[in-house]
């Protein structure tokens, strides 16, 4: 029981939910693109309506060394090193033995990143969560072994990623910089959200939910522990309405998209199961949606053409990508 | 002297192109978006009209361990490696000391890509081209030293990238599957598959061209020596055609966008040298342009909405991209 | 029924080799060092008199991209990559907000290495085979996840591999410049090879076994399929000699140690199953005994001291090292 | 001016040094062992007299991601990933499309390590420190490029680096546990460790001087400020001492192996500029000498045979070993 009368949830909460909202089978027992199948080419054509300032706005934190990761869960942020350069030809280093040969005019650089595909802006596939031993559509957790995803990769992905896009920018909305860590986001905060900014949630919409917990980051000139840490995000309450929504996609600008610490204390990130294992729902998180906010409260118009499909990494669970919005 | 009596095009025919179409200082001396400046919001909007009937298509190649790259130039193609699987869950693995702890009922999956930056489909940034120790807008070229690129990194072009895409599929244009490698793709052509797909180039355009380098791959089940070695591509008969039109950005379906061998005997990848350093123009390479052309073939409609800028990361010299054509 | 009347060898022979020699248990039920714990004290202090001429003799090959490595099994060459390097400083780059900061005097360098553990020179742990389900001493092979491995990681043998070594240079003692692909080595020519060098193999041994595959690498100046194809090595007919005389080790100068094709057409790798998985023994590959060879030649001395110990990478399957003959 | 009347040390005072110590062209004009030339075959064979209990006691920290590095300057500790591991075999992930086809009875597992080559127990080359634009021996900065160490690369040490090794316990001979950070240890102290220790060092004996630095960071639970932060370590007043002495390296248990702060204001790390740029000396650091000090504390002997070689990366600037001390 909790304080207020209320039963702690627990696994049962969040099996219940499963059952209430999964999607296994309704695309066929071999589909594994999930909530992406809502989106239809009527979807698109209308988004495209939604262009009308001409002004793409990109949703992605630079991937670099000063990202928010600490190397916990084995996610450490991007390392990126130079194949070669221009200092090495500033130096004369080039002209020995080099790249390119014994050519006096082209010289050119090279690099190379190391990531974790989910270390920065990211999808998760819907390989990303085993519940029970099964990933989504039922398909055994063994198919994702140390070869890869070889079901529910992000690949499925990579082809569509497009439509309407709308921002809940929940803060806002609540007359808050941002939203304190803790903070369980239900269904009535994002129905205010969507109120405030004059939307209607609609199928195979793409939503991007701001917490401002990136905001805050900044302000505070540190991450702390953003990765990982306590933090705003969706709660159990707002299950019902994202499913009734029937949208193709869900994203934040947090690291785990869910309030942290989990309203279920047996459950680690109980919405990923159920999202994700379950409905087959596309979740994108360290989404940073401050440029985005700035605008639309600017012209107060809080929807919008979105192009986001991840980069198409093999059997990979996850993918780091530059999300625009298209205003 | 070559055969037809033409003087052979060497530094020199570089040199001059490169001060015919110079851009250093045309935005300004601080200027490192290059070509990208041309794009402003009326031809976002504009671009908006051409999705007709939402279909979304991919211009990336997956990237993975199939990729054209064969180590040289120190480019080899993308490592996939997972962090923590699937079968770690069935095992009974994760029980033991794992990431997440004790919670019997979360599991997720994590992965990681070690990969040169210009390993598969991607952008060149403005710094990835050195000449006479200069980069792009007259930077020297110590600005891109093992910390990365200071000046002109692939971050620059991370905002946008969007607007109207054309496709010229010069193949197609002239009645054939695919170019023969050293075939040098001149105005004429250009202007021709232009004229083909019903499209006339304007300022702004993300032009695309098609060689068929990659249907050739293709047909044949081996890039044999797709990553470097003789190509049909842009020869330097189509500088003035591309600087005439003003274009954002060209991309290609070769490794390196340039007719190979070089019609410079003195310089490796000419237009490089021309585009990149001079005028600014951003290059895409190892784009895959199949789906994009049968599409366009099929409804007879060449032109359509792009979205496809760089991953922002950091210093980069180029980025992989899941590029979009929207019709 | 193998042409010579003899039952070609299976699975079963391998099983059957496994329990005459399994040491599981032997060192007590959590053993994890296997062969190791044959070598005493009095093995180092009399291996110590080996010391000679005070010759110390790497048996590395160098790793660097030009190694055996084709990408196959996930394995490929090691890829080395500056940090910061010497031209930055020529150049003037490192002045401009880089590692030192601002002082004047002091520049480094640094570098970094992204390799497969058993990409070059190396030792298998014990935890590098498994066989119905189990790793050495029994452990089920669950303890070998994405974590790594939590039971016989190389780092078990961190602490000791010296004792006395003792090349046996097969080719050289059948007259011959290298052994042809397929040649499986038994015991009959271990101990010709033994006789030739005027050495007795006895207990707590670090045996290296020369085919001279690498010799006819160098000859031809290309890998070829050195890496998994077709090799001289050891065969079944080995297994009772190795066995018997309790060696603390057996390395030698191919891909894999045995003989490939293996004799058991159902069974891959059928030795590493007996040695690896059930006897604990330590096994090196691609160790360049010809500087050692052509030593031994010219002295006529095949045995010295030996120090090899792996490098302590915490629960990993293998380990690159520089291992040493001192003469 | 000094609090003590003497003047502060400086860049001069390291040129002095430099000048005074210089062992440019002492062994050639193409030289690059630098003081490994000391070390003659009369040396090896008397430091085998020094093994007489047989024990080896191993010098490496493990290499993995609890290490001491930050990400500063670029280094960050080891990431270990694996590429095939138990868990799939277990999962009976390995059967589908894996490496290994269908041999239902051989598994194999394999891993891969990402690490800069100095983020461990290591040796620094000869060309890890520039100053005044050169590396040892003069050879130009530029040698040291993208592609790595042309000239005084660390596989110039990988053929030797065995002989006799003297531990100089200092914090047990001062009667301490360890020392404190900005500690500079001179000729006094070192010479009052030998003499504890009952050793005379001499010409090229390989050096390990303890300052406890590790033992700290053990007994506190954390590394702190190890990488990069203040510590004890050799001072000014050391350098003619170790070059008296014509030792052939020295290694000891500290991330810079030099006191920090630095005694010169002017100047980071002023004997890596004399010992490595000037004498050509080989530096180790990170080396976990508290299992040697606990022996040799417990039987009162400070000498032994030492065996380790740097691994032969190519091009490299420094190189993760594991050294051993054989008693």
């Amino acid at each position: 029981m909790s304080a207020d009368g209320q039963a702690t949830p627990n696994i049962d909460t969040v099996l219940e939910l499963s059952r209430r909202h999964s999607n296994w089978g309704r695309w066929g027992p071999d589909d594994q693109r999930g909530t992406l199948n809502l989106v239809r080419p009527e979807h698109v054509t209308a988004a495209a309506a939604l262009i009308r300032r001409g002004v793409p706005i990109s949703m992605a934190l630079p991937f670099d060394e000063a990202g928010p990761q600490t190397g916990a869960v084995g996610r450490f942020n991007p390392i990126h090193l130079m194949i070669r350069d221009g200092a090495d030809v500033i130096a004369g280093s080039s002209v020995r033995d080099f790249y390119g040969g014994n050519d006096r005019h082209f010289r050119g650089t090279d690099d190379l990143i190391i990531m974790p595909l989910q270390s920065g802006t990211q999808w998760d596939s819907l390989g990303h969560v085993v519940h029970d031993d099964k990933i989504y559509n039922g398909y055994g957790a063994e198919w994702v072994s140390s070869k890869g995803a070889l079901k529910n990769s992000v690949r499925n992905g990579a082809g569509g990623m497009t439509g309407r896009g709308v921002l809940l920018d929940v803060p806002r909305a609540l007359g808050r910089e941002w939203l304190e860590p803790g903070h369980a986001i239900g269904a009535d905060e994002l129905q205010r959200a969507a109120d405030m900014g004059g939307v209607e949630v609609g199928e195979a919409d793409f939503v991007f939910v701001r917490t401002g917990a990136m905001t805050r980051a900044r302000a505070e000139g540190t991450w702390g522990d953003y990765a990982g840490g306590d933090a705003p995000g969706l709660g159990l309450a707002s299950v019902d309405w994202v499913a009734h929504h029937q949208v193709a996609a869900v994203a934040a600008d947090t690291w785990g998209l869910e309030v942290r610490p989990n309203e279920t204390p047996d459950v680690f990130q109980p919405l990923h199961i159920v999202f994700i294992v379950y409905m087959g729902l596309w979740l994108g998180e360290i989404f940073d949606l401050d440029p985005l906010a700035d605008d639309c409260a600017r012209d107060g118009v809080y929807e919008f053409f979105f192009c986001g499909p991840p980069l198409p990494f093999t059997r990979a669970v996850g993918s780091p990508l530059n999300p625009m919005a298209i205003k």
